[in-house]
């Protein structure tokens, strides 16, 4: 018989219903065989030597010792396609009757992060300085994002591959700054705060220590986080990355926090990489909205949540989810995985 | 510059950025060419003749003048890789306390309705009277689970093609009885009973009277329900279709309500079809849960949302849905395309 588990941060129900002999192997395999990429491609927008095809960089880091603007080793521009964006100066952007509708412009912020000038790259097999500058970037520009009235949310986030939504190969993150909070994250924000009121602890730092005793579900750790596969795991191999010390905004990372970060997303998504077989993937973190930044009953972490599977008619119905692989079996196995 | 909607029942907002030039065409030529499929599949569990491959069959139409069993139109069997199933006699059904989390065991249930016998079909290319067969054949099964103890909200829904999470290709649907009412639903519940409380109406009246007025995001409609494009539409050519009289649960259907659903649920089915080259989609009924089934503030009705596009990590990191084709185009193209 399947099991129903309850997320007890958001108090969401997922159904864990295990498929017999359902292994590891059996979603590398089912993955479409990928070409070899190359290290420039001359068509990719994001490939050092291109950067006119994208709009001008609004951050950098250059090489150690670069000559030149051009001679970057990440960068962050503009989404040139961007869902939302600063509004020009004198826009209305408040909020709008149309009918018995609301409507407003679509201010904000929409960037791309472009993690590395090696196209062929992916965070799993980049080197460890790599993956730092591409976490002290997101640190750099979710605090200048935040900066602006009209971010009332700021969400990193990373789609790795097709089934991930991406439609450019070269490694890259993108950051988006929404000019409301968005109506799922003011609930995840009441039911921590119910929690709070409840018991006088965050639920996430409950749900740490809990998992860190326990230890079943628990993937790897260092001194600033601790990766696990979470109880009500909504996909197969769910992991959240989340921080030992209560935080709820990303912005109040350290310098030395974003490096422990670093090291421990990379290992997390090296240990996904071998054991999965370089699996498509979305991350997010989740961070508090603007104006929630210092409440005591929130805590911020990364979600990487791997696409082996496809959000069908049921879940889309109920908000629940089928997952066919225990969290447990899940832990396990990416603790093996190195 | 694009524009956020909030969807009036939900309070959600949607992003909708336009893709300059992105035309159906263009959707239809970025799917996947398919195989012709065959009309019998001897492999297929849900052909004619491989009865013994599936549970057996809880329900059944024959065919007119069958002769035995076997000669069946609709047919109906438990899922032979149940989510979740009715509990077995004596077995504790209810919440348990794991370490800081709640559990429980997965009954309920989980059925798969055959549609025709035929293979190669899919809603839109079968006649009137098949889809009639399989709309009375929901209002029968949503009948009988609504009857178990266990199964607080009936979910019917329909996966077609790969993109939409179907692993079978025989024409079919599914029906899950879920012993919690989830979060999401009762969220909605919640935003719809507010509504009432300012307006005295029910939201989902108020948005098929404006819309029936303004008339640019209609598809079709006939006598019992009509089809529309939401205003805040989270996908491309997101439909739904609403019964004109007011009801919140699915289970009060008539007779002569299932005939006229059946037939718009066809021809809206077709227009799709049509104009973006047989997509892939989901469908869900949308009814209130068991104990909510009599309330005057919630609306059922058919969610339709084709998968043109991937979720990503801003959707799943806000909840919040990045559409690049306004309902209003999708609307207008809907009602040219037959």
């Amino acid at each position: 018989m399947s099991r129903l588990r309850q997320d007890l941060a958001t108090r969401t129900w997922s159904i864990i219903a295990k498929e017999r002999g359902k292994r590891p192997d059996d979603f590398a395999k089912t993955k479409a065989k990928e070409k070899p990429k190359p290290s420039y491609d001359a068509k990719c927008p994001f490939c050092r030597g291109n950067e006119d095809k994208t709009p001008e960089a609004v951050f950098s880091i250059p090489a150690p010792g670069a000559g030149n603007d051009k001679d970057w080793v990440v960068r962050v521009v503009p989404n040139k396609f961007a869902a939302l964006a600063p509004p020009e100066p004198g826009t209305d952007t408040g909020r709008e009757k149309t009918g018995i509708y609301l409507e407003m412009g679509g201010c904000g912020a929409h960037e791309v992060v472009i993690e590395v000038p090696d196209h062929s790259q992916t965070i799993a097999t980049m080197s460890e300085e790599e993956v730092a500058r591409i976490v002290h970037t997101y640190r750099e520009r979710f605090l200048e994002l935040d900066r602006s009235d009209w971010n009332q949310l700021i969400i990193i986030f990373r789609n790795q591959g097709k089934e991930a939504g991406t439609s450019l190969e070269h490694p890259h993150s993108q950051i988006i700054g929404t000019p409301v909070v968005p109506q799922e994250i003011r609930r995840r924000l009441e039911e921590a705060q119910r929690y709070y009121d409840d018991h006088g602890t965050c639920v996430h730092c409950d749900i740490l220590h809990h998992e860190l005793a326990e230890k079943t579900r628990l993937v790897c750790s260092n001194a600033g986080f601790v990766a696990l596969c979470p109880f009500a795991s909504t996909v197969p191999y769910e992991t959240w990355i989340l921080p030992r010390r209560h935080a709820s905004s990303f912005g109040v990372l350290t310098e030395e926090g974003a490096d422990l970060l670093a090291k421990l997303l990379r290992e997390t998504l090296l240990r996904l990489h071998h054991l999965l077989g370089n699996p498509d993937y979305n991350y997010v973190v989740r961070s508090a909205p603007h104006h929630s930044a210092g409440e005591p009953h929130f805590h911020w972490y990364i979600e990487i949540l791997p696409r082996l599977t496809t959000r069908a008619g049921f879940e889309i119905g109920s908000g629940m989810n089928i997952n066919i692989v225990a969290p447990e079996d899940a832990a396990a196995q990416l603790r093996e995985a190195l």
